[in-house]
């Protein structure tokens, strides 16, 4: 019988245990402060050495304060015959996410200004918050709300409000030097999967993925609410931002749509040369977005006090889906194959700036005899072999201190892991040395 | 009957002001010196107050020497019948530029080498000069030339090249600074519309619209003949060259044609950069011509030793259009319309120069909270609200002190007012500082 | 009938003589090192003055060491009835270039090792060597492979393979300063005349016409064995490298493709724009190639501890033609008009060189007066008139001191030679100084 269980079950892609993941943290009623986010940091310990971190309410940040603590038991409508025709058990996206208390009766017209819909996807409920100016209210499908007949309602909103903590996540990946990468993913929007649980599963396995390795940079990730998590993190963290060498900001991660690459605020910071060199040696189609400063938390991290020259990965960007901030953005929305796409591109280019140093040829003048030391490839496909012998003359020709391992990819058009190899071989022959 | 007669008369459009002006300037018989451009600058006294300076025949400018003064009161050819065939008081253009006095008889052959005609455009006549080549000649329609048969002529020029003045009008508009913009026009055309009444209308309606403003830049105008008036202003004002921060040459600005934007010998100064920022918002279509050291006065302006920085605005530019340099550039060539949109074109360009500054984001580290200062755009269209709040964040995103206001105008692809008006609502609540 | 000779001959064209040099050329058994290189020189020796080197086996020129010099006189494979199917006698690309002695009798399967053949055009003999690794076989056509039937054959390679020298010519022609032009081309192709007897025609008739001239720079003519030629020469002549601003390298220069050219490391060296610049202003097409650190003897001239920047021109490059490293790039494939037309581009591009100089404005404050002077081009139809006009004032605007002709040239769009005629008139009349 175990046999034959085994046979059903062959071992887990890792493109499904992220997909998983998500599963599992869907149902949790996140917002930038509360409970849901504390279970989601619980849970991602168990994947990764998290470290959990509580800043009180009323805490000053930069121009900011970190704000009261919200959570929510119950929420719903009843109509006049005592059905729920609004549950918050049925979504958590019901709820205007920092809604005040509330309970009392009211009339459909009164009660109109506080409800959410969206007449352009009419089975959707709309995702909307409003935690920075004191409201109440609901969302739910246009087509429901349409059905919604005069009279009055009872409405219950059994939420709290008041003095607590934000809490957010941290990851330290050591590498061999104190250089380090930032990768920062928010982690504060409730049921909606690719918008951001396809990103806290990335970063998650990136994690991961990242602690066996013996990396010479250092990986820093960030589990945080949006906005005012990436705020206190660094108001409360200055120290650490002079370490940081390269940002990655993850979301949206997980839908079927082409690669998405958003450039930092100077458009060609060694973040963006390494994640365009992996993308346009994936042989797929992608995206390149100049910088906005508008988007995720890179607009916080690119801001001209902090400078942290953060780039932001994605699939489909935010707004450009149809699903985007609905109810429709759940886990059939996110598949594993793409999940796992993601993590392998992550991977990449977290490889790509791991191993973008520059050498020196010690055999500068002409070039140096390959074949003597058997430096020419010796195996492989013919055009294989060619793109071997040209990185070993590119690193050989361009390996003057002044250009890097990427700066010689970019200019040769050969993929980075060819070049770093090629660089490794000559290096092990003592034809290259550090620069 | 009072109002009956406000009813027809609607009170006039800024562009049909010009053209009056135009129109008012057209029979003076203009020339690099003498009497056409010195009624023309009393003339154009009367729209704001322009010092008139007059340069003595035989003082030396750089490599030049103003010429002697040419005046002209008569000249025509008659035939064998003593009908005049042709005659100044038809046409300015009739008379060789600077031609000589003459006055004899002249076989048809004789005569040839002295007339001026155009057999592609056979009813016009163009307008030829000899300023610097003692010569005497006639300019008349090809039609006309053909109609001659032979036989003996009589001919009259009665014109004046004697000691005398180059003439040449400046008005100052005054502005907080001592920083210029310095803004020429060529005054030496005779009965020529487009080329150039349209540029000195253009340039007189700039200055009186200025003189309204509080500008931060001063602006010096020029009225002077081509060439040889540029020259002679800027060896005879040499210390003024040096307050000179911005140069923009007026010509051909009545014309239905698009605009064209010819650059400065740099290419990207901010002359060339304000112009052609307000072209690419202005929704029209619009030419730019690289510099070349042809054309205008920007020649001068632009030569090595000079070092001004001077752009060329025009419509359709000198020798695009087939009427140019011909009796047919007249009053029905340029439009009032057209004469009031490159006004506002001028004006939108002189407000970019004069608002370029830069700022420092006085609350640099991650965004202010625009919210709790009142800063989100309260009304206004979806999209118009989204530009004004796209607009606050690229201004806060890159006031480091690097960046002008033109600069976050360019890189956003928001509209140069747009972005001034963000940083001044910015300003106002302290977030923005003086760079 | 001596009238009658000279009607039948017409004066040879300089194509011809350099067809006919080839011509002569194409029979020598030539390799890296031996007699037929030492030929090759001697017949040089002949158009040029031109010093021979011999550079003893053994000799260490840095990574490498001058391998033993290699000579062959015959050649064959027979088959069982005593018949000749391959000799050396016919084609001096049957025998594997630098094969070892060798006399015996094999397997028709013992053989095949040994044999080379292009099944792609079967009727060629392809062109193989073995210079690092000792080895020896034949190359055939394919056809005559095909024919080989099962049998023992008689093989004879009788070369010879010991210690000697490295043949290397080189031809100095003096100009006024100490600047040198480096043009190197290999001569180790055997019977192959594009690549190289084409490169090899083209420098020695450069060399030839370049020594007529009063050049500002000198030439230095390298006619070396590929590869281990220039590395050879660089080793020993470090203290020349010095004088060496810009380097070309030729070949494949007979054929009546398009030319091509490849650029420096830098990819704008002087000689780059040079290049760029004859081959725009030429009216036919031309391919750009980026470097890349394969080719001719380029990537030794650009290893980074060398420095000189080293373009190469060709018509169709290296293995970008079907008969390249076969017995089809014979005499027929290289045409008199094409070898004369890129003696004629090389010409152009070594004027260009010569004559970029920068000069300084002597008036340069507004345009100096060219009429006064005479220097109004008074001859040539109007658009040769004007651009005579337009080169006068470009020259005068950007003399400045900081751009040379060539950056006159480029800015300008006027070709270069014009530019130069603009820059001598103005220099004669005072107008430009020196920089």
């Amino acid at each position: 019988m175990n046999t034959l269980l085994e046979r059903e079950s062959p071992p887990m892609t890792v493109g499904c245990e992220m997909h998983r993941l998500a599963a599992e943290l869907y149902p949790f009623a996140r917002s930038i402060t509360g409970d849901g986010v504390r279970r989601t940091l619980e849970t991602l310990k168990r994947e990764m050495p998290l470290s959990i971190y509580e800043v009180p309410s009323g805490t000053r940040v930069f121009d900011w304060t970190v704000p009261r603590e919200w959570n929510i038991s119950d929420a719903w409508i009843k109509n006049e015959k005592g059905e729920k025709i609004v549950d918050l058990k049925n979504s958590n996206l019901h709820v205007l996410n920092y809604s005040v208390p509330v309970h009392g009766r009211f009339t459909l017209d009164e009660l109109k200004g506080h409800l959410f819909t969206s007449a352009e996807h009419p089975d959707w409920i709309p995702y909307r918050t409003s935690y920075y100016k004191e409201d109440w209210g609901f969302c739910m499908s246009h087509k429901d709300y349409e059905r919604m007949e005069e009279g009055r309602y009872e409405v219950l909103i059994d939420s709290e409000l008041k003095p607590g903590y934000l809490t957010y996540g941290e990851c330290f990946v050591e590498g061999l030097t104190g250089e380090e990468v930032l990768i920062s993913t928010h982690v504060c929007h409730p049921s909606l999967a690719n918008d951001n649980l396809s990103g806290i599963a990335a970063s998650a396995f990136l994690a991961k993925q990242l602690s066996g390795l013996d990396s010479r940079l250092s990986y820093r990730f960030l589990f945080i609410p949006g906005t005012i998590g990436a705020i206190t993190w660094l108001a409360l963290n200055e120290s650490k931002i002079r370490k940081i060498r390269h940002c990655l900001v993850l979301a949206c991660l997980g839908d079927p749509g082409m690669f998405s690459y958003k450039k930092s605020r100077s458009g060609s910071s060694p973040i963006d040369r390494a994640a365009i060199n992996c993308l346009r040696h994936s042989g797929k189609n992608y995206r390149l977005q100049e910088f906005i400063p508008f988007g995720y938390d890179e607009r916080q991290y690119n801001s001209p006090g902090i400078g942290i020259q953060a780039g932001c990965l994605m699939r489909t960007p935010h707004g450009m889906y149809p699903e985007y901030h609905t109810s429709a953005d759940d886990l059939d929305l996110i598949r594993p194959e793409c999940l796992e796409e993601s993590l392998g591109l992550l991977l990449s280019i977290m490889k790509t700036l791991d191993g973008d140093l520059k050498y020196i040829n010690m055999n500068p003048r002409c070039e140096p005899q390959l074949g003597k030391r058997g430096l020419y490839p010796p195996t492989g496909g013919q055009a294989e072999r060619k793109s071997a012998e040209m990185a070993l003359l590119w690193v050989l020709n361009l390996s003057d201190g002044g250009n890097s391992l990427l700066d010689i990819s970019e200019r040769s058009g050969l993929p980075f892991e060819l070049v770093k190899n090629a660089a490794s071989a000559l290096a092990e022959k003592g034809l290259l040395g550090a620069a």
